[in-house]
């Protein structure tokens, strides 16, 4: 993994024997395969710890290496952390070794440097190593053995918690972060003044799903903050900037008496790309990612193409709360650990399933189906060089729905069988077309068709 | 009313005492308001059938003569017609004479001769009167006693049902048209040939209500179909032309064993603009129209701000299932009967209320509050002199959500109280946003807020 300084190795007794395995294996194809045990039938379960050397941070990489490796069939308990932890550390970051491992940062060294798919030196921007072109940290990767491009990966999710306050002081408690930032979709149309300002709202739940609610403890507006290697973060501009509490304002009794519905989810969830080594996290695309669709939780199942050997699937950006839209950028950002089972579905065995031909992220849960749309199908190849930067100046919902409108179509020709004129009058009189995320760069529609429709 | 050829005369045997007198009532404000009883305390219950007499067809004015007159509190069974009647005349007008009074045509005349906003001589395309610039059959107006601008008009959907089909042949069923057609969002983007084709496809849904689904009956494509006056049609372009079964080819077994969920809605429901004389009935705006929510239906409420004496509410375009985008530029479009309250809360009385400052269609469900979002708040002030033709060609979804976060917000901060960072904040992670519909000219974006977030 890459900037792990030596301040935080004693970290890495964190790190199950499995797991540090992984970190053995040598790069390449064939070395890669050799983490791989043999399939046994009967499904093995694996730990997957959340810490400074089993995370990436703000990318997707065909180039890092496994955490873990599992047979079609594993389960896998994943640990996942939110980026916006440190916005306030005492309640989410405090007392946890592996979120200590993960957001250390002093003068001397990052628990974990590269944040971001931008330089490493951070001479684009000044902002810090990987310069925040992506923010979302994440576990993983998981090598899937014996996934090969063209394949597709069904990855179950049988469980999703939050994860506690290791905070004594909060026993019981978990706590996320809502940042209503400049990336949102509401930053330069505000009525009250500053016309332009960060607000982070805290919210509170109950670790023990007890309660089936969050509600806000209190808020800030953001103001510069300085960082460990001095840099000062006049906005919300890299991630996992300790929030020095002594320079902000904190706003009591905010959103007082509102219940917020709790829907845990994988914010950001997916395969890496095939198409550049080093891709920012934030915008969606073909190979899952950032999607941001608060469907993707318990009881969900994605299916996502497989983009390169291993799959190399990632988790991360993990929520308690969000909205259809994501409207100011982001939701309830809190920490929470998942199970997961991976099952491989080969090239040759797809036809005639319903994930015959797919080539994109794709969603189901007890009783529905879900596509996802975006405002390029493949950004990274349809953009060209300068994907990565240019996608954010051509974020557009009426492209997303564009995209939703054709997978939908694709969707219910190929997995129902329906001609196309069958599929659009469907979609007209059946199906919903919602709106994902209108904040992380490449835009999202979601459509969305009841499973009851069919009787077959 | 306009345009009625004396062929037809014989229907306004269908008009009850009440409607007919409203037909007495000379235009004037003063006028106007002679037509309403004096408010007892006790509300009455107002007949509205539909038929050549009580519709307006394609066009929302403020100059159409009232059809009832209600004091606040009043109810009122509405009859509403889908105008897609014609695409098989036989299940959906034969023997009704209320729809044969509104869809008869022949060589000599029609029962309603201006359809749509446009010229009634049919200058500008040929189509025929009104050139089909707008295209529902509204049932309407009511005049709301007491009703002035500034105003907020609340109307309650107590029920909902659809209209048996008339034909004995047909007893105990309803039908509805699903036209893909050439407004379509699919339109230009078929993979199939002919690659730009319209499709007619009947659905059949019990009348009784026993069912709550309906079933694709069969398909065909247009063709082209000369309507009485001698016109072809090349495209679906003038409302309520008669299909010529005899010219299509219908094809059976379409959509086998899929179940459409139904959910009756007012695809067109409002007040009447005081804009223009006649407002296109096809671009919802401030006042409503044809807002094409499925959410407008039993149970629910809409509250829409006065603009002239009166309200001038009219309704129509009854829907038996829609998806959210209403993707191919209909629903499944079945006639209906609903009844209705109108209650009126008077300028003065809407200060500390969730309706004060109103300037958009709201809609209260039994769990939700629902804001609508369009391209164009009111595309009728914002684009001027041409504002009902360019309306057509600056539909955006983008533009939509733009209006439905500003929406959103109004609503939380006004009714709910909250301060701006509070409602930003809360529409992140608690509110959800969705795609209305990419059809109608001036797109759509609603937002939804559970009632349960709020403890008061």
């Amino acid at each position: 993994m890459p900037g792990v300084s030596s301040t935080w190795t004693g970290n890495s007794l964190q790190v199950p024997a499995l797991a540090l395995s992984a970190f053995a294996v040598l790069a390449g194809s064939a070395a890669a395969q050799d983490g791989c045990a043999e399939a046994t039938g009967v499904p093995a379960h694996h730990m997957l710890p959340a810490n400074s050397d089993t995370v990436h941070w703000g990318y997707f990489s065909k180039g890092v290496e496994p955490a873990v490796f599992a047979n079609s069939g594993d389960l896998i308990t994943i640990e996942t952390l939110t980026h916006h932890a440190n916005d306030d550390a005492e309640r989410m970051i405090a007392g946890d070794p592996g979120a200590e491992s993960v957001f250390a940062w002093d003068a001397d060294g990052k628990g974990v440097d590269r944040r971001g798919a931008g330089p490493t030196d951070a001479s684009a921007l000044g902002r810090g190593s990987g310069e925040g072109f992506g923010v979302h940290i994440l576990t993983g990767p998981v090598f899937v053995c014996g996934a090969e491009p063209g394949d597709v990966l069904e990855v179950r999710i049988l469980d999703l918690r939050p994860r506690p306050s290791a905070n004594p002081d909060f026993a019981g408690r978990t706590f996320g972060s809502n940042a209503a930032a400049w990336w949102g979709f509401h930053y330069n149309d505000l009525i009250e003044e500053p016309a332009q300002r960060e607000v982070i709202t805290i919210y509170e739940l109950d670790a023990t799903g007890g309660l089936n609610w969050a509600k806000a403890a209190y808020s800030y507006v953001w103001t510069p903050q300085t960082d460990p290697y001095g840099v000062v973060h006049e906005t919300i501009d890299y991630p996992g900037v300790p929030v020095d509490h002594s320079t902000v304002e904190k706003k009591e009794g905010v959103l007082e008496g509102v219940r917020v519905p709790i829907r845990p989810h994988f914010g950001t969830m997916g395969v890496a790309p095939v198409e550049a080594d080093f891709v920012d996290s934030i915008p969606p695309g073909y190979f899952g990612g950032n999607i941001d669709n608060w469907r993707i939780g318990r009881g969900g199942t994605m299916y996502y193409p497989v983009a390169v050997e291993g799959a190399l699937l990632s988790a991360g950006d993990p929520h308690a709360a969000q909205g259809d839209s994501e409207l100011a950028g982001t939701a309830i950002e809190t920490s929470m650990t998942g199970v997961i089972q991976v099952v491989l579905h080969k090239a040759s065995d797809l036809e005639g399933t319903i994930v015959e031909g797919l080539d994109f992220p794709l969603l189901e849960t007890e009783d529905e189906w879900v596509v996802h749309g975006f405002s390029y199908a493949n950004y990274l190849e349809e953009l060209g060089e300068a994907a990565q930067s240019d996608i954010y100046s051509k974020s557009s919902i009426d492209a997303a729905m564009r995209d939703a409108f054709r997978k939908m179509r694709s969707f219910l020709m190929t997995a129902k069988g329906l001609t196309e004129d069958e599929a659009v009058s469907l979609m007209s009189v059946g199906t919903d077309f919602g709106v994902t995320q209108v904040v992380d760069g490449n835009w999202g529609v979601h459509g969305v068709v009841q499973k009851s429709m069919f009787a077959d």
